[in-house]
């Protein structure tokens, strides 16, 4: 295909002021991107005729150039006039458009409206059932580059109107595609940089990633490629982080416990040090978590292990309170006060500072106990980007091995294939 | 003044791609209208080395270019290379900011993000409390003109950090306003659009006025106008909003609340059902939390509140869960089983269902216990955007609520003031 790269370019004074904040260039670029279209940059200009240059260097660097804005009958309005400017052609009236505003607009149609009816020779009008301005879209040649060219206008309403009926299925045609190949996966515990190294190692093809941070999981893509090699990306990929952090879907480890337990009719309780009450909070994020959640135990302090869930001063004494002995009982504690049909807790190195050679920040244990299963404990280092993430991803831990320890396997097992967090 | 245009330049692909929209440019373009800078245009370019040739062109348009992302430890991450191309001057390693790194990633201080701690020469390195890659900001020479440059982080967090406390306050020095004639105020509770109303209302001469909205606050400020008139436009909003929710200063009720209670080496504790377990987690986030709090209990199910904390399951029969009486009981079984000098908890509705005529959405009573105060329990209803901004702001309310309890004060007259949440 000949069209590969895009410019989108934004005008308006209200944005270059920060008065209101831009939404076109995510709407267009999400939409591009999914042609398979890189966008190369996205220029919010003001509307005091930049647009002229801004075009000489868009047009330089990009197959495909998006504007929006600029369309307007005010002499600020220079949208057309550098479109013909930069094609090397004059503008012409459009004896249609012209007719549809007339229709519009009546007696009021005068010297400077008529200029909406106007576009670069070689260029075809858009009609913009919301406004006045139609938006264009054509051609030039440069160099013996092709390069398109959409101009849309600025309000939200009209822009998403004409993009998404006329401009988007154009470009569709252009790159001889009409619908997007990707699937969605999520990852835990893993660092972004980290996934980025084992993409590389894994890449399969031309099947192309990407990555996006959030607060409890990486959103993961593939796209391109044929649907095999993704496949056979995926596996690979699963492979080297570890089947429990590289899942198909976009999902959180919190997701797929809780409606594992509603499905179940399960119930779970919590004892926690390290996190502090977040896994307590993220339990109950969701309306209807009384049906699973009974509540927990925050037991930040050792008298509040001790008082609170019956840990035995000398555990704590021989042990430390990041211990397996310690975890253990914790959640037998709590398991046995509430009687769900699940217990966990947490005990650990949260940081900054508190870290040792033997337990080094981002060590925390975990522990599980049950009803009906015999309780197990496990020791995970996470690496430390700070208190906050190493609070967030040791959640995230508790609630992937909780899962696991309902399905009766050896958590020890478990964290062995965990090589990167 | 000597630099009255700008050029923001924000770098990261997963906004060319669309897959997140960019927040920075409006940031950083309404902070820079207001000091009478007129800013040229705002880039988004993928983090592929673009700012290489991006950023020629905009050292011959502006005066001031600001750059967000491009700072982190691959190749990709060419911000410093770019500005130090341009400057035609060598990177150099700061000392200072190597020592920091080494204090947050101990060992895994490496070849890759050494890089993170160059900076091109002449710039000078901007700390950020909150990651691990500083910004820099200095000057270079082109034909006879300065061009100011400062590079920033991306991730929000770390940027606005940074921008707010180093990058705004230079660039204001740098117009002509060594002092940025601002004072930042911390409110709570109230929705933002009412305190834009609030402050239509409140306000005074020719003063101004900017809302930035936060988890856990919403940071104010009023700015221009003759101080006196700012400090009666804040005296205004202040009786409009009640005392306690439009405060001076940056600072959250949390930290206002854990500064007391370290200072006065006090403790406390925590029984929480509606919030369940965000308290805690909150009292938690900050290392060194173990000196005040000693833990809690999140009881949730009612069987929680009667087995963890004693509350009777004839108060609950009669009264229910969310009462007066039941908050009490649940605050003054945490007090007895911790002896912590205070302890709060909270009953309440989050929502989005649950809520009806008698109790609406939003309703939650708070309960307060201490081995030196009289019980107090009080009722607030916090106006619904959603279970999460509900209990964001019910945990707000019990730190608030907690300061004054503390104090001695009836919280029933300090709830009568608020008028707005």
């Amino acid at each position: 295909m000949n069209y590969k790269t895009a410019s989108i370019c934004v005008i308006g004074t209200e944005l270059t002021q920060g008065i209101i904040a831009d939404k076109h260039c995510k709407l267009i670029s999400s939409e591009l991107t999914k042609l398979g279209i890189h966008t190369n940059d996205m220029n919010i200009i003001n509307d005091d005729g930049s647009i002229k240059t801004k075009l000489v260097d868009m047009v330089d660097e990009s197959d495909i150039i998006i504007i929006t804005g600029g369309l307007g009958p005010t002499s600020d309005d220079m949208t057309r006039e550098s479109v013909a400017h930069v094609a090397g052609v004059e503008l012409y009236q459009d004896e249609a458009s012209l007719l549809a505003l007339r229709e519009k607009l009546g007696d009021r149609v005068d010297g400077a409206n008529i200029i909406q009816t106007m576009f670069p020779k070689t260029f075809t009008p858009v009609v913009n059932p919301l406004g006045t301005a139609p938006g264009f879209k054509g051609f030039i040649n440069k160099n013996n580059r092709s390069v398109a060219i959409a101009a849309m206008p600025g309000p939200p309403r009209e822009l998403n109107e004409m993009f998404f009926s006329h401009i988007l299925p154009w470009i569709a045609t252009l790159v001889g595609k009409e619908e997007l190949e990707r699937e969605e996966y999520s990852s835990f515990l893993i660092g972004e940089s980290v996934i980025e190294e084992i993409s590389q190692r894994c890449r399969v093809g031309a099947v192309q990633w990407g990555t996006r941070f959030q607060e409890y999981k990486i959103s993961y893509f593939l796209s391109d490629g044929t649907k095999e090699d993704r496949l056979k990306m995926f596996n690979n990929l699963q492979k080297e982080c570890g089947p429990d952090l590289m899942v198909k879907g976009n999902t959180t480890a919190l997701d797929t416990l809780t409606n594992d337990l509603m499905i179940n009719k399960e119930t779970i309780s919590c004892s926690e040090s390290c996190t502090g009450g977040l896994c307590a909070k993220l339990l109950t994020d969701l309306s209807g978590s009384s049906s699973y959640f009974y509540g927990g135990v925050v037991s930040y302090a050792n008298e509040a292990k001790m008082s609170l869930l019956g840990v035995k001063k000398e555990t704590l004494e021989k042990y430390g309170a990041v211990s397996s002995q310690t975890v253990i009982e914790m959640a037998e504690g709590i398991n046995k006060i509430s009687s769900t049909t699940y217990s966990l807790s947490t005990s650990g190195i949260a940081g900054p500072t508190g870290g040792t050679d033997d337990k080094p920040l981002g060590t925390i244990w975990f522990g599980f106990a049950s009803k009906n299963l015999p309780s197990q404990s496990v020791c995970v280092k996470i690496f430390s980007y700070g208190r906050e993430s190493v609070r967030r991803r040791a959640a995230t831990t508790a609630f992937i091995l909780l899962e696991k320890y309902k399905n009766g396997v050896n958590l020890q097992e478990v964290v062995k294939e965990w090589k990167y967090i």
